[in-house]
């Protein structure tokens, strides 16, 4: 097993998927980790391989992965000085992508930045990139019902909702939202809210955006939704959940097939005294 | 069909939730409505039978119910005036339960206040309650996995997470936490973040909640979680939903079986040129 500390480093994102500060739940405190690794490693019955640390996702800078590290080599070190030796380190996920004008380090920047602290030590490095990968190569297509002139917004009314792309409402996370037609990009813009067909005011895609008109029927594409998209999709509303499609040379593939009104009430069963 | 006003009454509980106001997307604007309903009775092919008006959840006061049945009653007063008689009024739902120390109206209350308003109209009363009829008819019992002394608090991780009950992480809704121990509740107290298994620091069900100390493998009742509790679930960390089940007259009966791993990837499918 590998023991997670917690390096009390301020990843400067959203305090829900931020980790590795003190107040947080994950990890072991740096300034325990010692103590506790000494423990763990004189345990007979448990072999401790490695230490683990994921400060936050969605960071948009080197600098706290640089720092976060850094602590967590001081204990490889001094754990070393024991004459314990691990042989994997593993620094987590959390590379940021760009949704609207966030410019993140790319891979190679943070690894240019890790490379020289770790390149002379004999562990095996493990990371967790995930946003990194799919976020930006998955898109949520929706179509526009309805236009409507509120009494003091304008609304685009689409199909998608919050239950499929919760995001927007619970980290208050910015989805850049283009039009699939070309001819939509040129039309004049207008301050908008994109919202679904969800019973709440929570369930919206964007809120006051500046977006090129879109026309009832028109599809919509809703940028950056291969992370934290499907899977965290629920079926509120009685809304089975959609598709998903991989294209692939222009080909489309349906990997995961749309829930019908049968899933939605799959296992449920009516007890005898209720017939 | 029932045409919706916007009657624009602050309904005094949580923005998400607030769905009556100016800003919502819900409804036409309650000075535009009788131009609106005048053009919809006239279109040959569709019947306009009622007005409806929802002005939000989890309300605790009778006022704001009272102030928007009176202006749909305006409308509806106007339309007579000018020979439409509507047959139905939807006054929607709204009624707020006690989660914490909330103390909301009974729905006696709320017939009491609305009654001498409609009883000499030739209409058909509708009403959408939900949550107060079951919101707190339904517990998510939980087990205790973990005690934990973080460096700045303390946490209770238990086996429920944020995709079973988004409430906390999506409202900031304060929900009950009972020990299902009869001894637990003699405990002393503890400041503690009530906390799930997912991979953010935005999964909690309780934060900072003064709560008697609770051991590993222990159950915990979390109340209200019978409105917006599984219907809003998901399966967030590849986490199968849980069952549920109805209890009469002590006896258990499962009316909806847990998920399996199995259900997580139903619909999936590997495409030929990656197999």
């Amino acid at each position: 097993m590998a023991l997670r500390i917690n390096p009390d480093i301020d990843p400067k994102t959203h305090p829900y998927i931020s980790t590795g500060l003190k107040k947080s739940k994950f990890g072991i405190a740096a300034d325990r980790a010692l103590e506790e690794f000494k423990l763990a490693f004189s345990l007979g019955h448990i072999e401790v391989v490695g230490v683990h640390k994921h400060i936050g996702s969605q960071l948009t800078d080197v600098t706290p992965f640089v720092e976060a590290l850094k602590k967590v080599l001081t204990l490889v070190e001094a754990l070393k000085h024991d004459g314990i030796n691990v042989q994997y380190i593993n620094i987590g996920g959390g590379l940021g992508i760009t949704y609207s004008d966030e410019t993140p380090p790319l891979p190679k920047d943070l690894a240019d930045a890790i490379a020289p602290l770790v390149r002379d030590l004999k562990v095996t490095l493990i990371m967790e990139p995930g946003r990194v990968i799919v976020g930006n190569a998955g898109i949520l297509v929706t179509q526009a019902l309805y236009l409507k002139e509120g009494e003091s917004k304008r609304f685009v009314i689409v199909d998608a909702a919050m239950n499929d792309l919760i995001r927007p409402s619970l980290y208050g996370a910015y989805h850049e939202i283009r039009p699939l037609t070309e001819a939509g990009a040129q039309r004049p813009k207008h301050q908008v809210d994109v919202v679904g067909p969800v019973c709440e005011s929570g369930d919206f895609l964007a809120k006051d955006r500046a977006m090129a008109e879109v026309k009832p029927g028109e599809l919509l594409a809703v940028m950056s939704a291969g992370a934290y998209g499907f899977v965290m999709s629920s079926n509120y509303n009685s809304r089975p959940r959609v598709p998903e499609a991989l294209i692939k040379d222009g080909e489309i593939h349906v990997i995961r097939s749309r829930e019908t009104y049968d899933d939605l009430v799959k296992g449920e069963a009516i007890p005898a005294f209720l017939r």
